[in-house]
């Protein structure tokens, strides 16, 4: 039997071997870039839960259509400078928007 | 007219001033987080595009059904320890790879 790749080590136990060196080093980047998104997404959706319980304490207005929309005006540029689809960054944006809405709306159920 | 603080002078033209500072700094937050978001997924279209490109080259098949459900489960897990939903982590690589599997359609298309 063949000895594992420093790649191949580091692949989950599930996924079958690839023996296609340029394969696996692009499927190791894309793992480590999902394992830094992740990360992100739960530390964003700790700051609008944060925002959440902010906003209820002071009463304020939960929606703010001003700041979303100055929101994606610049993902939209930022996306653009980093060569990345300006339609698909307003699009990841309002997927995580529903998200931290639906966290909202069961946080409000909860209290 | 009062000067714009720290944190402010960083907002956009279009976004209309908060005096909330708690507010503020959790703002700039997501916005560095957002951020860093796009730049990963400018990155990571980078490798998926690459790995298109290479498939059609070697004629391998564009599908591998084996390592996206080694990837869910991945993601589910490091999602767990991150104190994020797993099933929004899910949600979140079905929303990527819809994405990608639009680039490879265009790609092939314009081919």
């Amino acid at each position: 039997m063949p000895v594992p790749s420093a790649y191949e080590s580091q692949r989950t136990n599930s996924e079958p071997p690839v023996s296609d060196p340029e394969l696996l080093r692009l499927r190791n980047s894309i793992d480590n870039l999902d394992a830094a998104l992740i990360h992100l997404l739960a530390e964003r959706f700790k700051c609008t839960q944060a925002v959440g319980v902010h906003k209820a304490l002071h009463k304020l207005p939960a929606a703010d259509p001003a700041r979303e929309q100055a929101q994606i005006a610049r993902l939209r540029r930022l996306a653009q400078d980093a060569k990345l689809d300006p339609d698909f960054a307003e699009k990841f944006f309002n997927f995580v928007v529903k998200e931290v809405i639906r966290h909202h709306e069961a946080l409000r159920n909860k209290s």
